[in-house]
């Protein structure tokens, strides 16, 4: 995994699909970036004959983040990345060694030396999908001991990117389709990949452009910047500039003193107590040699009332002077912008085209973890549920199917669970959808349309078909549009309407039975 | 950069102090780790001919973090390592050139791709250190455009790193001296090594120990871990367990049938409704063959009731069976603690000897963005101010010298910074502390201590001599020291007295004089 960075990313050769699996996008994701507990139970499960046992394992989160009815799924790709490249260095196999008891035997070593994820099969919803509490993201089965050592960098590789891909996605929603989005969060982001990871699932979430380099190179996301005060500070008057010539755009002329070219058109401008006028002498006199200037940027003070005399200043040189499009002169806005601020200045009116949001966007201020979970629900065929005094935290047993179902209008009805073995829903036919722990709650349901959600994306050594993992652009791609076709009152920010997530009867019932089963009764004293 | 994770990071033979500086820990921390606009800048500068002009600019913050009056300084050795590893790959520099426009220059990428620090000199509070607003954390010097290419990463290291240290040093402060604090944060962590810095920078703001293996192999911290739910639940029952005979501590005796041996302990132990009984007989049978178990995790419930009622129970066990230290087995609590919920346990009384603490830490929940900002306060030896209509935003002009000064009880009373060229402040010699910007704010000092605070840490191809990057052991140390020196009413957690931050006169005056002559008068209309 060496040459992840400098060289691009190590590469499996996927023989049975024919591609190309690169290794994960960080280089410090290793089979090391895990609990040392999941040591511990490894070997626990080896000493106890366990550790091949087959076991499924449901990854989920419970509550959808921000206040909000909905979440964008993103990290699919680096725990698939991370998978195709599972297996432990002579020098990681000394570490964990050292920091297990030393009674540990030489051939638990060696078991973890032959571990791979050859015998693992990952099922998921697909990246960028609008995903709800309780679904399973990702179904991974396969030798328990195995499985549990992918738990902490699945749900760590899941939570971030999921959380500030839908931060993002609610971003966009504020501020309307029409808006470009800049996320220059590199700064206050949590670290190095905390930055790099922002720009990507922001890009994934629907923003258009990021400042941040590295991860325009590593992904392809679109670049844009403005430039820092500093620069503007570091000249202390127009003398420093030594080089006062500039050629037309067209290369046909070349005016010898832009400089003063730029102070005529400044003496011509009504003189505001700002950088606006300097801006428009530049813009205007770079108009003269063919050039076309981008724009400005609005970085404190007043934004909504500042973008709109910044208008009507770049309206009034449009008339008086005869520059066409130049009232359109792009305004950019920043300075510790959230949903809120988006919001208020949507009802106080503004003339911005972009927003450059950064610190608020990147850490999810307003929601800084997303409770991402990773629970046994079979082992050797048994059911297993995890129980406990507070519902919401009562896992779904069995393996799982999962299914949308969608309406006559053509949005997206319910989600439902079923057994494995259970037929699946089909197009036309009624099926009862009821809610998992609340047995008064239950809908009869036509489909119009049905779509399975979790697919095979990791299929170990068999010859099962794997789905390909979409460049970046597709996934965005998936997320705008499935967020285009949700129903708008689960969208709203104000009171959303909770989307409703199901199981199938069958399921309820083996559900509570296990339950029952399970939970001793308690005893009054 | 390559083998920075595998083989241990790149290393740079530094021959004036005879030491070797380690590449960056995460080799994602590249040059192109930073915005677009630092290029942008850059090839402004470079074109204008001002890109040698040496600039000196101040890195600080402006407000303490979580409502407190102190904040750790953390993620210098990552700059510095970033620092002694800076230059372009012909990789970078082709996207680079990609990227700006088709107008740039060839010769400006034959610049670029000439670029070190070897022109840099960085003088830093050092890590670990308690710090408080406005006070460079560091001074970079150097030309103009390469500091500002160091602007973003240096920024983006330090900002995560001090507020999760500070975090840490918080959740210290209500827990007590005598507890057991472990970092369990890698799952909910922003991204991979959001679990890889919060793992380190906890550990120097006091944690004890981490679950996250990679962090325990990077950076030498003792690791910790219990075990999950999943791994009771995966099994059905005792008969499971086919390997039933346990050797003796000693490998004196063997007991044939362990897990009968639990039972018949377990027969004794009054029924609690709990896993607390099956703990304690496996506990008192693996004593019977000498060896101690370690304790007991509870992680859901009334910690409080439950860690009171659960050492009830082993004292009544130490008692009846005669098993001596059985009542102090170890209780570690966890579940969504923060700083109020371990005020709370306090206050109710509780019997818990480790603290397991994920989500709030590692996020920093409670704030989880720190303001640090990057100024120009010099270039060509001429001082640069920041204006703002909001005083917390004027930036403190000059080239600075900073120290802080120490009062007759040992505890320090006042950081205080000067113009590079006045004379320090002494031992016994009277000073007046301004506020930089309160003009009746004013105190004269006569210091017990002086202490200078910026130091050397990078003097790129000078002959200075440069501080030594210490291990990160003694960081801790000397962060635990610096909090335990502290006056105490600084470091309360309800309405703490703010540390005093203050200028010489001679500076002070500077300051009011420069931006009295910058500052625009307003025109009423």
């Amino acid at each position: 995994m060496e040459a992840a960075v400098a060289n691009g990313p190590k590469k499996v050769d996927d023989k049975r699909n024919g591609g190309v699996i690169d290794g994960p996008t960080n280089p410090m994701v290793t089979p090391l970036l895990t609990d040392l507990y999941q040591f511990t139970m490894a070997y626990a499960y080896w000493k106890a004959g366990k550790h091949d046992e087959r076991a499924v394992f449901d990854l989920y989160f419970r509550k959808n983040p921000f206040g909000g009815e909905y979440t964008i799924f993103a990290g699919l790709e680096d725990c698939i990345r991370f998978v195709a490249h599972f297996n432990f260095t002579e020098d990681e196999i000394a570490f964990v060694r050292a920091t297990l008891p030393p009674s540990c035997e030489d051939s638990f070593f060696d078991y973890l030396r032959g571990l791979d994820c050859s015998d693992i099969e990952i099922y998921s919803i697909s990246e960028g999908s609008v995903v709800f509490p309780k679904v399973p993201l990702l179904r991974v089965e396969g030798p328990v001991a195995v499985v549990q050592l992918l738990e902490t960098p699945f749900v760590n590789l899941i939570n971030y990117a999921s959380l500030v891909a839908t931060n993002a996605a609610r971003h966009r929603f504020v501020a309307g389709k029409s808006k470009l989005l800049l996320e220059f969060g590199l700064r206050r982001a949590q670290g190095p990949d905390g930055g790099i990871s922002a720009s990507k699932y922001c890009y994934m979430g629907g923003f258009d452009a990021t400042s941040n380099v590295a991860a325009g190179r590593l992904f392809g996301i679109p670049l844009r910047g403005t430039h820092s005060h500093a620069f503007v500070s570091s000249f202390l008057s127009p003398d420093e500039i030594l080089e006062k010539s500039l050629c037309s755009c067209d290369g046909s002329t070349v005016c010898e003193d832009f400089v003063s070219w730029v102070q005529t058109w400044l003496s011509k401008l009504k003189v505001v107590r700002s950088g606006i006028p300097n801006f428009c002498a530049v813009a205007l006199a770079l108009n003269d040699l063919g050039y076309k200037a981008q724009g400005i940027r609005l970085d404190s003070g007043d934004l909504a009332y500042l973008s709109c005399e910044a208008r009507k200043f770049f309206h009034s040189i449009e008339t008086e002077f005869g520059v066409p499009d130049f009232g359109r002169t792009s305004i950019t806005a920043s300075n510790d912008l959230n949903e809120e601020t988006l919001d208020d200045l949507n009802k106080q009116g503004h003339e911005v085209d972009a927003f450059g949001i950064g610190t608020h966007l990147v850490t999810c201020y307003a929601q800084p973890a997303l409770g991402v979970v990773f629970k046994l629900v079979e082992i050797n065929n048994q059911p297993r549920i995890k129980l406990s005094e507070d519902v919401s935290k009562v896992s779904i047993p069995c393996k799982k199917r999962c299914y949308r179902l969608y309406g006559k209008e053509g949005y997206p009805l319910v989600d439902i669970m079923t057994g494995e073995n259970e037929p699946s829903p089909k197009v036309g036919e009624r099926i009862l959808c009821r809610h998992p722990f609340n047995e008064s709650k239950r809908a009869y349901v036509v489909p119009q349309k049905v779509e399975e959600l979790l697919k095979c994306y990791w299929s170990g050594s068999s010859d099962r078909r794997r789905e390909e993992l979409p460049p970046i652009k597709e996934i965005r791609d998936r997320c705008i549009d499935q967020l285009d076709r949700m129903r708008p009152d689960h969208m709203r920010r104000l009171n959303p309407t909770p989307y409703k997530v199901s199981v199938s009867a069958k399921l309820y019932d083996f559900i509570h039975f296990l339950w029952l089963n399970e939970a001793p009764v308690g005893e009054l004293q």
